[in-house]
């Protein structure tokens, strides 16, 4: 076995790499300017060096990444807990910010992904690339679960790693020249990757938005639903139902008009529908139940929220054939060039998951990692309204939108973080539209669900 | 545990979405014009439908897309190979094209992951989302294994789903304004991720190449090292070493020389070192071998090779935080908002198996691994030889270049497979500089290695 390797140095194990001990000596005289050793810790946020004698490519940095204003919004509150956790290191933290799901992934579908990891060892179960667009049998799968009287087919269906991986590579698809429109509040991952896209103009700090994108303000006032005869057509339309991070969901009356308007002006729809397993009542779960949708719509979702997948990575979009650009080519031919291009397929032992996640017993699981969020979610909204708050969502959604009217979203973070160690995300990190709220996470153990609610209480009594 | 449920469809659990089928009725009467359903398998290369009735958008195809010149070269080998199959339903068909690993993964290795993916329905075990650059430990055991005395620390690392989703993502990193230059022939990941993001000009039929990119050309002639006195400097080099298709690794002599290249120039290298550990004697490893590397180059690498992972996907690549743009902003800490907004991390399972890569146990399976594939590489190298071809590549790399003087890749790659039912990629799949060779991949298991050289001795003897 060892007819190729280098005998002199077979011994190191250590190292990955047999022969590196070799060049020891000549790596050591490496000499960095000790300038150049000062950014030791990286944070989203920086500015350069002061040092001017550090050596500098010349290479302009992308004016793109310039424009964004601030480190992504839920690196920033984690940045933000941790610092609090260093200066209560005592307090019993309590996270219901970034919408990170905490149960346990039921077994049937652990066992699974186990099976598979043990099977990748042998002879018969090894498997190495797979297709871009995902394993056959889950796109069926998918096809079946979840659009099974839709006319959506396997092969309208691609694979992820996540939600917010395959936007960015809707937005590469897509690329810097169309115009875009989202919901305000909204996922901050739309306006971010259409700002790295080169999509937008500048940020404009009096309005707290981006040039050239539309902003569909979603408020109290319309019931959370855009005033569409005020919105400018745009090549895109991001909509986010059941909204993160308002909780709202569409009614089967409202997407008929949105998938009107999208045809009225040769749109396309980029429809997130993450949360809709979380519905409860007989709204639309996908955009393909409105008549029409597969010509103008695309939809994006994820196993995250269902099966506490957040860190597993797994989910789905569906491009369906019938949509086309305006020269008649179909978008789901680019986008498959998309994921054979730029994507290689999610883990094989994450979609071994994602197919037990669709067995009758997986959907079964499913249902009851839902539930039990969305009983968290009724003992944060039942919570709130005990107290008087204006309480959006919660109903169709494991988020709940607190109105604080005429605060800063981030002084009533600051503060609920200050004085009950509790973190939640400030509104306004998800756009200008949510400011003056904050959004409650359902995602928890039970005990720190009516901890946090039982804190406060004693806050906002 | 069913509050929130809606309790009329609550019996149904073979549709994910209880209550969807109370829509039925409504479902069923969407309307789809017999047009739009033709294309109801996917190609990578396609012709719009020529039907001019069917509803299309009015968004543009993006330009960049459309210029593409056909699909990624991979899944168009495997279409190949599957239309070859349909044609030889009871051939032996042999593959070694596309460089997908064949031998199971250690069981050190699966053992840690499927250990991973039971604690996942623990609530101990339990982990929602990672850090978008990757678990800290893992990080860190890359660092000590791969960089061990290079200065390369943790924070220097992003862990990945694999090279070629770091290569797009780099790509969206670097923008649409950056000039590039690539090895010529080289991994096809590079040039078509340019394309998309918008770097380069139209394809130019006569030369076979993109406007705008600069094509290093790597020949027997010149020891399959560019000439750089010849090479118009350009913002970004890819460089892979040792190199994908022509198996050549670079010395350490003509790294200093690239190092030095990009530095009078100001360039950034994107070094791309996937197969470093098949390096036979004591060239370097890593650029970050090379005196001031740090502060012209970007290294992206992969355990596909190393451990089989090419389905499990797990990656990572350095950004020093010594790499400035031209005004002294760090190139990491635009990748570090890259990986936080396009990106949430590789699988957890996945990186538990690169932890358990890199324990001495994973670190010595590696080396078998690797010795295995060598093995194949010297029995084929061997073969080819003997046969009077001329062969490069091998010593140092998976990958054995044969040359047909004269001939077409696509031609010869037809022959082989037509007469001998064994799957090669074409050279000039890699670029114009391919043309007239193939590369013969040595991931496959050892029989079929023996049984595809037989083969071939008898078509060429």
């Amino acid at each position: 076995m060892s007819l190729m390797q280098p005998s002199a140095s077979i011994s190191s194990t250590s190292s990955a790499f047999l022969g590196q001990s070799t060049n020891n000596s000549r790596i050591s005289k490496v000499s960095v300017p000790a300038s150049a050793k000062k950014n030791e810790i990286f944070k989203c946020m920086a500015t350069p060096p002061s040092d001017t004698t550090v050596y500098k490519t010349k290479v302009s940095r992308n004016a793109n990444m310039a424009k964004l204003q601030a480190g992504y919004l839920f690196p920033e509150i984690a940045r933000r807990k941790a610092a609090h956790m260093m200066k209560y290191p005592d307090a019993q933290v309590i996270s219901l910010g970034i919408g990170d799901t905490t149960e346990p992934i039921p077994e049937v579908i652990t066992s699974a992904m186990a099976q598979r990891s043990h099977a990748l060892s042998t002879l018969e179960g090894y498997s190495g690339y797979g297709d871009g667009q995902g394993d056959k049998q889950l796109r069926a799968a998918i096809a079946s679960a979840f659009y099974g009287k839709l006319g959506i087919e396997e092969s309208d269906i691609f694979v992820s790693d996540g939600a917010k991986c395959d936007i960015s590579r809707l937005q590469i698809l897509l690329g810097s020249s169309v115009t875009m429109a989202v919901q305000d509040p909204s996922y901050p991952a739309y306006v971010d990757s259409s700002v790295i896209m080169g999509q937008t103009g500048q940020f404009q700090k009096d309005v707290e938005k981006y040039r050239n994108i539309e902003y569909m303000r979603c408020s109290p006032e319309n019931g959370f639903f855009p005033n569409l005869s005020t919105v400018r057509p745009t090549d895109v339309i991001f909509f986010c139902s059941p909204n993160n991070p308002t909780g709202s969901a569409a009614t089967r009356e409202q997407l008929i008009r949105l998938v009107q308007f999208a045809k009225e002006n040769g749109s396309i729809i980029v429809y997130d529908s993450a949360y809709a397993m979380y519905i409860s009542d007989d709204r639309p779960r996908s955009i393909f139940e409105i008549p029409g949708a597969k010509e103008v719509a695309i939809e994006t979702v994820s196993f995250s929220k269902y099966a506490g997948f957040t860190g597993v990575r797994l989910g789905w979009t569906v491009v369906p054939k019938e949509l086309l650009f305006s020269d008649g080519f179909p978008v789901a031919k680019d986008f498959n060039r998309i994921v054979c291009t730029c994507f290689n397929g999610a883990s094989n032992i994450s979609q071994t998951g994602g197919l037990a996640c669709l067995s009758p017993e997986g959907i079964k699981a499913m249902h009851d990692v839902v539930s039990f969020y969305k009983e968290n979610t009724k003992i944060i909204m039942d919570t709130f309204n005990s107290l008087g708050f204006k309480v959006q969502g919660g109903e169709h959604a494991p988020y709940v939108w607190v109105h604080f009217p005429g605060r800063s979203s981030w002084d009533v973070f600051a503060e609920i973080l200050e004085k009950i160690h509790l973190v939640t995300t400030p509104g306004s990190g998800f756009g200008p539209g949510g400011e003056g709220f904050i959004r409650v996470s359902a995602f928890g153990h039970r005990g720190n669900v009516l901890e946090a609610c039982k804190r406060l209480k004693q806050l906002y009594n």
